[in-house]
């Protein structure tokens, strides 16, 4: 259950330990569990898919896991090539965008329980006070792979790069806006999200 | 209608341009023009917004600029202090996440008309091929915040951060997943994206 290794160094995500999660803190914050954990899994999605894949990504959910396909690998939100799915599994995939097989990675309960912190972080079942971070991702890098499981895909849905449909111009607030969305944006429709104020 | 300067240099999201171009290109895989001209909206909202305040982002479309957000703020999707909304308007807004106070900006459609290169490809008038990226992005560079409006704003919805609720072990797939899904996880139900295969 190891990790990539060059000359005895561990390498995660291409990186060793210390840079992985340097690269880690630089962009989300601070070195998240739930993102450290999920740098293991794209380690193994990457390594099952190969490096000569031009692979598009999913997560299935917001939290942490879509930091981790962004920072090491070429897939973003903004660039379409990651999609994030708000279902609160902690799993990912990499696939051929061509022909959409590839890998699903997840984070195995049954195999977590032989690593009770992890267990209980997960499940929540002790309180954040009893397991600090430092220990936490202690047993993150001792467990590495230990705690997940992989398995070969063929993507069936979603695969679909989103497209702009039809454009026009909103009689509400003059900005531009799809069609679909009705006469008038959704936003002067009364769906938005702010107030303006002076 | 300038950006930051500081002796001359023009400075956007407190980077000289070569530097801000670059990391784009590293980050998104090439300089798209939309993230470009994100980049010029998220540096006006951070000057708006100023740095003493901790800020959370919306952004109104899933293409190009949340990677503007993810690149030059501490927000991130997986951090949750990104949100992006599906709406296909190029706005984004900076606000202090706990007065709700901030700042929209806005690709102003109205303004972009003096700018035929941006107000063509922005609402698709002519083909990429007859507008090079070179040409596309050298307008964007000297229209800077010309073609964007920005306003003072109160948010109203959706500020809230996305929390786990009650988590259940799926019967079908054995995985954690939210309760309120239901007896077993979406994917288990058959709303999922991909067949396992062998």
């Amino acid at each position: 259950m190891t990790s990539s290794e060059t000359s005895g160094e561990l390498l995660v995500c291409g990186r060793p330990v210390e840079g992985f999660l340097e690269e880690i803190e630089a962009f989300h914050g601070w070195k998240a569990p739930g993102l450290v954990l999920g740098g293991f899994m794209l380690d193994w999605a990457m390594e099952l898919i190969g490096p000569d894949v031009e692979a598009d990504a999913i997560v299935e959910t917001c939290h942490c896991l879509p930091d981790a396909v962004q920072i090491f690998t070429p897939c973003t939100i903004g660039n379409g090539w990651l999609k994030v799915f708000d279902w609160d599994k902690f799993a990912l995939s990499l696939y051929d965008r061509r022909k959409l097989t590839g890998h699903r990675v997840w984070f195995d309960l049954s195999k977590a329980r032989s690593v009770p912190n992890l267990h209980n972080w997960y499940m929540r079942l002790v309180p954040k006070k009893e397991l600090s971070l430092e220990v936490l991702l202690e047993s993150i890098l001792d467990a590495r792979r230990s705690v997940l499981s992989s398995r070969t895909i063929k993507v069936t849905r979603f695969y679909e790069r989103k497209k702009k449909g039809v454009i026009e111009i909103c009689s509400g607030c003059g900005e531009a806006y799809p069609a679909v969305q009705g006469l008038q944006c959704l936003t002067c429709q009364g769906e938005g999200y702010y107030d303006a104020s002076e």
